[in-house]
C-alpha cells in the first residue's frame, strides 16, 4: 500500500524510472530527456519506445507493461492522444508516480481540457500521483535526476524552484547559477492537473536541502491554500517570488499559457506582503535577492552606509538608496573622526563616504573606510565600492609584478576579514561594481560568490535587494 | 589673434601638448595621462617635471616656459598650490587651451572656491579656456588624443559623453563598448570653473563626428541656456541624460562633489521632456537606448508586436510592454492566419505569439513569424525571442555537425533579412535573450552589435527602451 507521502519519494527520488517516448533523435524531448536520465548511473533508466531496440545503449521496451519488476516514476514524453493510453498502462504496472511532459491538453482549448479531465480520472483512480502535462520536467539535484529536457547541468544548492513556465525556469536556473547559487530540486509545474503548485511549496518547505524557495507565478488554483502555507514557511524559509501576468493583456496571455487566472494584481500584492513573500519584478531581481539571503544577515534597519570611490557613484548610491525607501544613514561623530583620520581632507564628510582622490585601487584605504561604517550603530546596511578582484591585466597598467602580489594579498584578507565582519555586526555588505568591468568578468564574480558577498552591476539593484531584505526583516520582526 | 572658437580646436585636436606634473611612477595621474597621450605618434608631447630628465622616455622641461616653440594645449596635473603658478605660465606661453586635471578646489569649501575664483581670472585674462579644475580628462577618438588617467582604450564610434562625474564617465563609456558602440568624445568636466557643460553641449551639437549626444548631470549652472540648446540639437541628434540628485540625500551629496545645486526633481523632467532629451536612469539604460539609436529606425507608434518561444517569456513580456506604457498590439486577421499557416495548431493565436512547441533553434519557423508581425499595419514596433547566436557547443546537444552548418547559414541569412526589413518597414526589432546564457556570451552579443540589432537581457530592458523611442517619436513629430 501507498503512503500519502509516497508520492514525493517516487517523484524525487525513484530508483527506477521509465521514459515513455525516449528517442534516439537528437533534437526531441525524448531524446534529451534520456540524456539527463542517464547521467545518474546506479538508478535503472527503462526506455520505452515500440519502434527501437534501443535508445542511447540502453534495451528498449515495446510498452511500460513489458518492462521487467516495479517502475517508481514514469517520464511520458508522447504525443498528447497516447498520454491515456499509457497512463492507463502505468496504472496496470503499479507505476509509482508520473511526469506528463506531453503538451497538447488543457492549454490548447475544450477538447485539450476533455482529455486532461480524463487523463486525471485514470491516474486518480489508479493511485499515480502526476507533474504536468505540459510540463518542461523537474529535477532532483541531491538523487542526479533530471528530466529537464532543455536544461543542461545545473548547480546543485539549497535553493528549489517552482515554476508555472518551463522556459522561465529555464532562465531562472541559469541566472542563478550566474549570480553563484545552486539549487535543490525544481519543478515545471505544466496544466497542474494533479498536483499543483501549492502542493509542491508544501513539500519543499518540509525539505531539509532547501534554504530558499523561489517561484515564478501565473496565477493560483488554491490561493488560500497557497498563502496560509506561504505563512507557515516564511518564518523560517524566504519565499521569493515572481507573480507575472498583472497587467491585462498579460493576464490574457497566461490564460492561454497556462489556463490560470492571472487575478487581481493588487489583491496579489497584498497576499504576498501579509504572507511575508518576497515579490519580485523578474529573475534578474530573483538572482539579486537570493544571492544574499543565503549568505548574509537581514539588516536591522533601513539605514544605509555608502563606500564610494568617486563621487558621481556616491550620488547614484544615495539616490538609489532613497528612491527605494531606504535612508542615508548620519554617521555618527566618531565614525567621522575615523574616516578624518583616514582619508585626504577633502573628503565628503559625510554619508556617501566619497573617498576623494584616494586611487580606487587603495585597498588599505578603503577597507578600514568600511570597517568605520560597519561599528557605527547608526548604520544597518552598507553598499561598498572599491576594486577588488580586479584583473592583473588591469592591475598592471598601475603596479609592477611586486606591487600586484601585495595587492592580491591586501585583498584576500580584506575579504576574509569582511566576511567575520558581517557575521559579528550581522549587517549585510553588498558590493557595487564601480564599473561594467567587474561584473562582465566572470572571474571577479567568482570572487565575490566564494565568500558570499554578492556584486551588483548598479547601485539601484543593490538598493532595491536591501529593500526587500529590509522590509522581511521588519515583517519577521512583527510575528515574532 | 586666436578666434571665439580656436579654443575646441586647442582642447580636442591639439598638435602640441605640454603635460605639466607628467610622472614616471606608475598609478599616479602624470604617469597614466602620459601613456595616453602618447599614443599617438604624430603629437608632439612635453612632460613637465622638473624633477625628471625624461618622462616614459621623453625629454621632460623644467616648467612649460621651457619648452621650445609654441604650445597648443597644456593639461595640468600638478597639487592644487601650484596650478596657479603653472596657469600664470600657460598665459606667459601663450598656451591655447588647457585642462587642469588636478583637485582640490571649489570641492574642498571655502578656500578651494577662492583659490578656484583666482585660477578664473589669470586664465581669463590671459585668454585661455580650459576644462575642469577636478576633471578626469577628456577624449577625442578622431584625433587619437586621450587625457583620461584611469580609462584604457576607448573604441571609436559616433557617440559623444559629457560627464559630471569621471567614475561615471568612465562607468557610461566602458558599458557603451560592451553594448556595442564607440565614442566620438568625451569630456569630464569637473567643477566647470570656465567652461562649463553647456559649452561642451553646444560644441558637440555641431560636432559632425557625433550622432547621439549623452549626459551624466548632477546639476546645471545655465539651466535655461542648456534647455535652449538641446531644444535645438534634438531636432536632429538625439540627447540621451542620466540627472542624478534627485532626492534630498544624493542632492546634498552632489553639492558635495561638485559643488552644483540638483534642483527640482520635477523642475528637471518638465524641461526634459520639452527639450526632447530622453532621460534615462543609470548607465544600464543610457547603452540601452543608445545602442537602438545608432542602428534602428524609431516606431511610428506604440503598438508592439512580442514573438516568443516560451509563454512564460510572452506573459513577461506583454506586463513589460504595459507596464512601460506601451501597447500589447492586436493582430490582424491576415497575420493571424499567417501564423496559423506556420506554427502547430496550439500556438497561441494572438499576441504575444508563443510558438507553443516549436524548438527555439526552429529559426526556419521562428522568423517568418517575425516577418509577420513586421508587415502587420497594427505593429509599430517588435519584441523577438529567437535562438540566434548559440554556441555551438550548445547546439550540438541538439544537432549533428552537418545541421549545425545549415542552422548557421540561415542564421546569417535571417540576420541579413531582418536589417534589411527593418529598414524597409521602419519598424524597430529589439532582441529578448530567452536566457542568461545568451547575455552572458560576448560572441553572442557580438553578432548583434555587427548587425545593429541590441539584444536585451530581459523583455523590462527592451520595453523601457521602446518606451523612449516612441516617446521621442512623438516629440519629433509635435515639432515637425
Amino acid at each position: 500500500m501507498k503512503s500519502k507521502h509516497d508520492h514525493w519519494q517516487y517523484l524525487f527520488a525513484p530508483h527506477l524510472v521509465a521514459l515513455i517516448g525516449a528517442s534516439n533523435t537528437p533534437g526531441s524531448w525524448g531524446y534529451g530527456i534520456m540524456r539527463h536520465l542517464l547521467v545518474a548511473k546506479k538508478r535503472r533508466i527503462y526506455p520505452v519506445n515500440p519502434s527501437a531496440s534501443e535508445v542511447l545503449g540502453v534495451p528498449a521496451y515495446d510498452s511500460v507493461l513489458g518492462i521487467p519488476g516495479s517502475v517508481d516514476l514514469a517520464v511520458i514524453a508522447v504525443s498528447a492522444p497516447q498520454v491515456l493510453m499509457v497512463m492507463r498502462q502505468c496504472v496496470q504496472k503499479g507505476v509509482g508516480a508520473a511526469v506528463v511532459i506531453s503538451g497538447g491538453f488543457a492549454e490548447t482549448g475544450e477538447q485539450g481540457k476533455k482529455l486532461e479531465a480524463e487523463l486525471v480520472k485514470v491516474a486518480r483512480e489508479g493511485g499515480i500521483r502526476f507533474i504536468g502535462p505540459n510540463s518542461m520536467g523537474h529535477l532532483n539535484n541531491f538523487s542526479r535526476l533530471s528530466t529537464l529536457a532543455w536544461t543542461g547541468q545545473v548547480t546543485p544548492g539549497p535553493v528549489a524552484l517552482i515554476s508555472q513556465s518551463g522556459n522561465f525556469g529555464h532562465r531562472i536556473m541559469n541566472n542563478g547559477m550566474k549570480s553563484g547559487f545552486g539549487f535543490s530540486k525544481s519543478v515545471s509545474t505544466g496544466n497542474e492537473a494533479d498536483l499543483r503548485l501549492e502542493d509542491y511549496l508544501e513539500y519543499l518547505a518540509q525539505d531539509p536541502e532547501t534554504r530558499v524557495i523561489t517561484a515564478y507565478i501565473e496565477g493560483l488554483r488554491e490561493g488560500r491554500r497557497f498563502f496560509q502555507l506561504a505563512r507557515e514557511t516564511t518564518i523560517s524559509k524566504p519565499i521569493v517570488a515572481i507573480k507575472a501576468g498583472g497587467t491585462s493583456e498579460s493576464a490574457r496571455a497566461a490564460r492561454s499559457h497556462t489556463g490560470t487566472l492571472a487575478g487581481s494584481d493588487a489583491v496579489y500584492a497584498a497576499a504576498f506582503k501579509q504572507a511575508g513573500v518576497i515579490r519580485v519584478e523578474d529573475d534578474d531581481e530573483l538572482a539579486d535577492v537570493v544571492a544574499v539571503l543565503l549568505h548574509q544577515p537581514l539588516p536591522r534597519g533601513n539605514r544605509v552606509g555608502i563606500v564610494t570611490v568617486g563621487g558621481g557613484l556616491g550620488v547614484m548610491a544615495a539616490e538609489a538608496t532613497e528612491r527605494e525607501g531606504l535612508e542615508v544613514a548620519h554617521l555618527t561623530p566618531s565614525t567621522l573622526k575615523k574616516l578624518d583620520a583616514l582619508l585626504p581632507p577633502r573628503w565628503s564628510h559625510g554619508n556617501p563616504v566619497d573617498t576623494a582622490g584616494v586611487h580606487m585601487t587603495e585597498n588599505s584605504v578603503i577597507f578600514p573606510c568600511l570597517w568605520a561604517l560597519m561599528a557605527d550603530d547608526n548604520v544597518d546596511a552598507i553598499l561598498f565600492q572599491a576594486a577588488v578582484g580586479l584583473s592583473t591585466r588591469r592591475l598592471s597598467r598601475t603596479f609592477n609584478s611586486e606591487e600586484i602580489k601585495t595587492f592580491r594579498e591586501e585583498e584576500e584578507n580584506s575579504l576574509a576579514l569582511l566576511g567575520q565582519r558581517i557575521a559579528e555586526y550581522s549587517k549585510p555588505v553588498l558590493m557595487v561594481a564601480p564599473s561594467v568591468e567587474f561584473t562582465a568578468d566572470p572571474e571577479v564574480s567568482s570572487i565575490f560568490h566564494r565568500e558570499g558577498i554578492p556584486i551588483y552591476h548598479n547601485p539601484r539593484r543593490a538598493a532595491r535587494v536591501l529593500r526587500h531584505l529590509a522590509w522581511y526583516k521588519r515583517y519577521l520582526d512583527a510575528r515574532a
